[in-house]
């Protein structure tokens, strides 16, 4: 028997869904239940990010687990004080859901930011809880701290700094279009469950429903002594967000081709699905790999580093933004990322 | 000519929104524009709180002006900080917008945001701006500061402390009353436009649609050097919050009907309505206002307050929570407060 959330109310549906959840970080000082949550850093610098979930514009569950979805709402956060080396502390979680929920659907939701919380270390010290008229919303908001002025902005480029990402980039965009092609074979052929072969297919499907974030990256910088001058998480797409760290900063780039990294299952389904390869790498987003860069003196310490590829350089701004491709030519950079006020770009 | 968010695109809207909110506090290192924000609080004690609005759920916008809910979903977040004899310093807002918005509404919503924090006081540094599948999400997130160890929660109220509120109550509660009646006569006539006649209903009206969080409160307590010993905002309804004073520090308390501050307009339309005015006051709900308690010694200090009312004092658990009516009959408080996942209670 499922249990209807109206049985509970907010109050009981909030303690219910946030009695697992410890304070595990010192600067947690009182968690869920006040008016406000109360932290303590100390006199470090705090960090603040917030992502904003709607199903049917970022999410849809007919395909997405909802234990995946809480992990990933989550993470996406995390990545973002990642990506300023900052480390993440606490999360707020604020959810509307519909009628069509159960206890046992939301509670299966944090499942897997709990799972997320316990992985990163991060404490849920609050939020709010609401009945939504329509579909399933999800908004955390997440502090992290940092010491004091060590918190890298994606404004500091400078030109002749060499340009860096971790992992591969493209696989989430792939495993996305494989999901969305399989879902919809199934609904044409009235399956009611939706139970594709997957095989050979794990990583990019992982790289979409459970994506991780790069602390590992960020300690690995740090335990090697390399301060990156500038760094943004991959979101919305390379091109994306290389033009992001370019504008804010002021300088123009240059990115090689034939350096962007990419995995082979991410080559296999962009010729099945008869998709450019370096078009989806370069737009296809939601990889939350770390873009960054570094001193043009730190280039051996960085092309040393396990999982972090080299992929450019940054130019006086007069040079512009330019891909160079295997063959030589430059084409401007653009940012086709996934934007959430167009249709199905 | 009003202009398509999609022409602008998410980066673009965010520019256009955030421009005109300049940082005003030292705690504001870096605002919107980067992974996260970066605050600074020099050590001091930081609170946290957030708040989720639906459409649909938590306002109808066939009554509420954009402008007003703009600057009430900023309010209600500040107030929970006020309720901590916290400051509120920033805030993070994020969108979820329908198509049938235009660039010229949100502009109007973010007016009002714009409003609150001027005269608040906050910054705004950060959010997350999207397309929504239908209606209107916003979600902010307040983040304040206090003194170490200053911070008021509510689970400290102790046995003989009395119990004091500001202002009046159940305003906010007949405002909405009021406004749902208008509207659907209007309806049922066939109005395109809603143009009642409010005249002599303008003070709870404003307390729905232009409600303040009791900053001055917090300054009167700290000017006249009183502590409380618990504090709350009444955004359920009184005898909600009093509810949950009374099991988060494991007591019980008395209420005198009597004392309960109602405005003379709350009255008139509880008789127009024929409704129990004192039902409307315990559980109305998004009064804003501030509920206490104090050491019986600070009696006569807070006794002097203006805007501040004693209405009842704390026993012990066992004595159980009552509100003791006009005949002095002793009822027991119930919590009959608006819960977003009932109804329409």
């Amino acid at each position: 028997m499922e249990t209807e959330i109206s049985q509970l109310g907010e109050f009981g549906l909030i303690e219910r869904l946030t009695k697992d959840f410890p304070l595990r970080n010192p600067s947690s000082k009182v968690g869920v239940g006040d008016d406000a949550a109360i932290l303590d850093y100390g006199g470090k610098e705090i960090l603040v990010t917030t992502d904003l979930l709607l199903e049917g514009v970022h999410f849809d569950l007919r395909y997405v687990p909802l234990k995946h979805l809480g992990y990933k709402a989550a993470i996406v956060n995390f990545s973002d004080v990642y990506a300023m080396m900052g480390q993440p502390r606490q999360i707020t979680v604020s959810l509307g859901v519909s009628s069509r929920f159960t206890l046992e659907h939301i509670e299966e939701l944090y499942s897997g930011i709990r799972l997320a919380c316990e992985i990163y270390g991060v404490d849920l010290v609050g939020g709010d809880t609401s009945a939504s008229a329509s579909g399933l919303v999800i908004s955390i908001t997440c502090l992290g701290e940092a010491e004091k002025e060590s918190a890298v902005r994606r404004s500091t480029a400078k030109p002749t700094d060499i340009i860096c990402v971790s992992g591969d980039l493209g696989a989430a965009y792939m495993g996305l279009q494989l999901l969305e092609r399989e879902n919809q074979v199934a609904a044409a052929s009235g399956q009611k469950e939706f139970t594709p072969d997957f095989a050979g297919k794990e990583y990019i499907l992982e790289r979409q429903l459970k994506p991780e974030a790069r602390k590992d990256i960020v300690e690995l910088l740090r335990a090697n002594g390399i301060r990156p001058t500038s760094m943004i998480d991959v979101s919305d797409g390379l091109s994306s967000e290389l033009l992001h760290i370019c504008k804010d900063s002021h300088v123009g780039c240059r990115v090689y081709e034939d350096k962007i990294p990419i995995d082979y299952q991410t080559a296999i389904m962009a010729e099945e699905f008869d998709m450019n390869l370096v078009t989806c790498a370069l737009n296809g987003g939601e990889d939350y790999e770390l873009l960054f860069t570094v001193p043009l003196t730190e280039h051996d310490n960085v092309s040393k580093l396990e999982g972090v590829r080299v992929i450019g350089y940054i130019t006086k701004p007069e040079q512009g933004c330019a891909l160079v491709t295997r063959d030589g030519q430059e084409m401007p950079l653009r940012a086709q990322g996934w934007n959430a006020f167009k249709g199905d770009e």
